[in-house]
């Protein structure tokens, strides 16, 4: 593991190469090996084959992806510029359904272009960089407030217990779940946290187990079938995860196996908190019945990571990447405008009639 | 994977040799590897080591095992022979602290030494035998009927799921949990089974993909965490589990993620059954809390089957190999001498009150 996965941004922009910086997470832990892109295939290979992963920062990977493709476009023809990058935006949502960032990110971009119809090529050049800026630093700010927001209902000592990785690696910077974790340690607190090791992928025990050690963080990883044992033992006083989108009803997707923890942390009577930007809040989307559900391939639980097929050759396989936690079985959605309690429906309309008027 | 396996044994006694014949479960799927053991520290060592598991086959493999270490004790010492074997038996008793079976075996061949102080050794080693075929019959009897009386639970076409390994594998033959299935494949009927991997170790994957599919069932494998997605769909009429020691209260310890399952079910409304041996119930245990969980290696979970560690260096790991799903979780037990439903301590009394008279 590389203690210095902590000290550099996720995803970032190299403003003077016109380039999108990830680390790539396929290698860790073990390897930190920085990817340097600004083409279409290699933006839409990273996202889709989880070199970059986590709603916060494929949002952001994609709107920074989004510009250095556009860097490259001649200047002189704004219409098949726009046609362009338009196309472009629809490729790189395509490659993974789920969460809203990476639509919300791209639309955004997208924006740029359609709002600034008396600019120049080089001027929507400057434009878009300046949105793609912008969306990262928000992501930034919008990670250390759901931090804070997170802190209030915990205590030093507490033992959390996380799923996947919402930490560091899946945003910018701080994480959603995990922001309030790095921001105590930031404050001398201590807490213990359980991660998820998070199957197939893996992401529990390569990302979140990664960066919480680096982050000093007292971790325990374990498999996902030991987190109601873990819970029965009186070990975990909160669980927080991050999500993919959340309906308008409060249903939330996240990583697969969160509904399940969900499931288990109401049984043990332990709360079940949900650190969500408001960007994968999804207004138009009624209940967690309209969220897509990507699935993808049998081979990432039968082969992945393994020296040799782990079942029997041919069996079938079924591998969602997320699932859908309801409404009622989350205790509170920790946003970057306070803690919102139930009923999320209402909250959330409140939440953004009040971000609107302000904005508008 | 090789269809033969549901055509051989899973622990056999080849009486000409004097050996233990195991198939090398560590190998599956890919490899069917037979293991002749007839020295206590192979046979400690295939049990410690999974090479046979499933807590009837670890009873039937000990009990085989430990005839075949007295066989070649030498005949002359009476004392001597019967103090090795209560060492032999003692040290076996210690590679899995948790399945009942083990020990229950064990004691029975113990017992056969007891209770004929006037044998002679030769005597004693056909005694030892005869009782580890009765073990070993007895075994194949108990599955048997335990898939009859699961049968009367289920219905043609029903989806199943199942959690670990609990089917011919872990038994001598027909399996526990599996068995209704087996043996409703031998009358035509179809069932849609979805087998949990069951990390760390992956029995799901691995075993039950491997004897479902050689059995012509209609398979889908699924990691731990995707058990709810599926329970959500009604995909899954029922779950079937083996247990490995069950209180007399009814808690029942099995693998690892199996109270996990039961908190699913009853959240879903799926009822939940246990598929239990009367041998496995431990009426000297009142509840959950005396049984003693085995915690296995961190590597388990971090290291094993990868190409590469999948976690940070010296990151905790907690690997419990077994949980305690609570009675209340259980609709019933499956037994060989019916399906008992709650409250499971009378219920429980009055078998064996029952099956202690007919023997008496």
């Amino acid at each position: 593991m590389d203690g210095n996965i902590m000290k550099r941004d996720t995803v970032a922009m190299d403003e003077a190469a016109g380039e999108l910086v990830i680390i790539d997470q396929t290698r860790l832990p073990g390897e930190t090996v920085l990817l340097r892109l600004s083409k279409a295939e290699e933006i839409y290979d990273a996202i889709y084959h989880l070199r970059v992963r986590g709603a916060p920062a494929i949002g952001v990977a994609a709107a920074i992806g989004l510009w250095a493709v556009c860097l490259r476009l001649p200047d002189g023809d704004r219409e098949g510029f726009v046609t362009e990058l338009r196309r472009v935006k629809t490729y790189l949502a395509g490659a993974r359904p789920t969460a809203v960032n990476l639509a919300w990110a791209l639309d955004r971009m997208e924006r740029v272009a359609l709002d600034h119809s008396e600019s120049t090529v080089p001027e929507l050049k400057t434009l878009l960089k300046e949105e793609a800026r912008a969306i990262r630093d928000e992501d930034i700010q919008v990670c250390r407030r759901i931090g804070e927001y997170g802190l209030t209902l915990i205590g030093d000592g507490w033992g959390i217990l996380t799923h996947c990785n919402a930490g560091q690696l899946a945003t910018t910077r701080y994480g959603t779940a995990l922001a309030p974790i790095h921001l105590g340690r930031e404050r001398g607190m201590n807490f213990r946290v359980f991660t998820d090791e998070t199957r197939p992928l893996l992401q529990g025990a390569r990302l979140s187990a990664c960066e919480l050690a680096a982050d000093g963080v007292d971790t325990t990883l374990i498999c996902d079938n030991m987190a109601s044992s873990v819970m029965k033992r009186g070990w975990v006083q909160a669980v927080f995860v991050g999500c993919d989108r959340v309906a308008a009803n409060g249903d939330t997707a996240n990583k697969i196996g969160t509904s399940g923890v969900a499931i288990l942390a109401k049984h043990y009577g332990i709360p079940f908190y949900v650190c969500a930007p408001t960007s994968t809040i999804d207004m138009a989307c009624p209940d967690g019945g309209a969220i897509q559900i990507e699935e993808r391939p049998g081979r990432e639980v039968t082969e992945m990571w393994y020296e040799r097929p782990m079942a029997p050759e041919g069996v079938k396989v079924y591998n969602p990447a997320f699932d859908v936690t309801e409404a009622d079985l989350v205790t509170a959605f920790v946003t970057e405008y306070g803690v919102l309690r139930p009923p999320f429906g209402p909250a959330f309309r409140k939440l953004f009639a009040e971000k609107d008027g302000k904005e508008g």
